[in-house]
């Protein structure tokens, strides 16, 4: 069984993702097709890419990831086929894998540019039907990554910015939303290992979480210490922190948009249960 | 072929259904995974017991129905595999199973926790994916239920209160909303058995149905007997009360909210094929 | 491998679609299951059309395409199954296939009409899963499109208005929006064949498109062409005229509604590089 994932920004209104599952089963046939998300943000290349590293290593190995977020479609941009370890990326070469590519080491980059693995007839407006899933299909079906294009190096492909923490001042660790999920939840650039290397793993009770204008005290380990409708911190399933609202929506209660910032400090005179600001 | 469906409050932005189905097929390759639905209102357990009750018998015998909506995610409550006739179901102990078990006799309740059926690295927020995913994969594998954890009885469980008719008062029913689809359709908690034995067959064209002060007369057979953009009350494809508008949205035509009280009454005056009101 | 194509107006709120599934995989054990979309705007016959029209060629050949979008639910109107080429169609005898037929051949359609394919117990709010999902998954099977019922001819059913552009007057085409997707792109009922006969192919550089009030000129080949946030016209993936805004929604920027009119003409005293109106 072979396995080809999907996020896009497509949305699930129109015939778009139904359309490249098409092409991929038209090739071929007996794939497992696994739907990420069609609901990054248009042309949200941050988004997707954190989307991507929080999701890929769970899927079986071998599994081909596809991502279609694809501003730069029609243009020269580069379309990228990128062996990581167990995994193969089928990626515009937009920056997009970049958050997976800081924590694995790659194993070879090739370009996609031989035609005779795209759809004969192309519109210029959807390469994820034209290029990306004929590609996909062949590559699934044993297509060695050779055959596709020129082996680039590591040091030629695009990259985003990285998610470190926006800055450290002192005893402070700021950092910025970079996610809000469906529940509100908001994901902070802050990695559970960047938090423990910054503070001391047994400070994580005396630390303060500042974001628009208002405070949360200590890091909790589930939603449910706290009373409903109340806020926390707490590391999320994605590893990171995440500042959360107990049955209720983060991004409400504080606000929150993408890039607010959150700013990490220690006070050891606040009790870790005095929730009070 | 061993199938799986998936029912959460997840929605479809993040990456979580997908990463849960990554776990999936991690461990059982050969799955067939069908989504019921990830658009539960967020936390909304009665919503949840209501679609599942709603959607599992039309599934090939055997099918695992996984079941994540989960407020006590991280807390000590209890999951709970379910063997009811043809189905098991993988759920949290929140009463979500409740409507099923109100209809059907159960065979056996097993709690889950014998960790090594989990993923080894589990998140304190997301045991869809680290928990209720891997069992569900072990068990579309043959795992025996026994090897989960202890066997408890049916007394043992959380229940929801019943979706029994809120109030029946002399020649009176009433009841109220307890699902709006994505037409706008009103569900009311009053099953078509219950109609027909409170008030008499040859009643049904004589029915008042009274909600939010108006008026529909008669219980029809199909939208269209009635112009479009009226209004009209029927047995609905779940076999409960459904208040529809033909070619509209009963939500909006009533300004209808989850909880709205629905009241029944027979008026032999009153014409079925008047709907002035 | 059989597949299966959905195309509803059925959101993804219900549990609607997952139960259509599992109905599908009751009876047809080995399908593979994709969905086209579940977005169709309730009862909105010429969306769906478009749609279907849009995606249907994509897909294996042998694939059965079953659309539900059925106003008439629980009427007498008709059900067909439709073989068009490579294809199966299985539809609500409503027009949805008029727009497959204006390009292709029919071959021939059957109306399904024989209960012993349905299931036993059926409502009369939801065909989808009492009717149209246990056929498709008997012909999906191997079942004879003439075990379904009485073969009639291409005059017989239901037929849309087409979609040829509106007006036709000296140099000038009218055309109007038929479908706006996900990115806010608009689809104008003028197909490049179209436009390519009845403008000179050399004259495309200097073609105005005038829509609310606002000129876009020139018929671009990327989206990229020119600046981002600024309109331009375009052949989309449908193979139809397409009003965008690169990087952005040409829905809000026109204010831009369903059956808006684009009045297309030539114009050689612009230049195609100036953008400004």
């Amino acid at each position: 069984m072979n396995y080809i994932t999907l996020l896009t920004d497509f949305g699930l209104r129109d015939e778009y993702v139904g359309v490249m599952k098409g092409v991929l089963f038209s090739i071929a046939p007996h794939l497992s097709v696994i739907d990420i998300s069609h609901h990054v943000a248009p042309q949200n290349i941050h988004e997707a890419a954190f989307l991507l590293r929080s999701a890929y290593p769970f899927f079986p190995k071998n599994t081909i990831h596809l991502v279609v977020v694809d501003p730069g479609v029609g243009t020269d941009r580069k379309i990228l086929a990128v062996k990581i370890e167990d995994y193969l990326f089928l990626v515009p070469d937009n920056g997009i894998i970049s958050l997976v590519i800081e924590e694995k080491i790659v194993n070879s980059i090739y370009v996609v540019e031989n035609t005779s693995f795209f759809l004969s007839q192309r519109s210029q407006t959807f390469h994820g039907r034209d290029i990306f899933a004929p590609v996909a299909a062949h590559l699934a079906n044993g297509l060695a990554l050779d055959k596709l294009g020129i082996n680039i190096s590591y040091d030629q492909i695009v990259k985003l910015p990285s998610t470190e923490p926006n800055g450290i001042n002192g005893k402070e660790l700021t950092g910025s939303i970079i996610s809000i999920d469906h529940f509100g939840n908001l994901t902070i650039n802050i990695s559970a290992s960047q938090l423990y290397t910054f503070f001391c793993r047994t400070d994580t009770n005396h630390l303060n979480f500042s974001l628009n204008g208002k405070i949360v005290k200590g890091l909790l380990k589930n939603y449910s210490e706290i009373k409903k409708e109340q806020p926390l911190a707490i590391i999320g399933s994605r590893n990171y922190l995440e500042i959360a609202v107990n049955c209720g929506s983060a991004k409400y209660y504080f606000g929150a948009e993408y890039g607010n910032l959150v700013k990490v400090t220690v006070n050891y005179f606040d009790s870790n249960l005095d929730f009070s600001i």
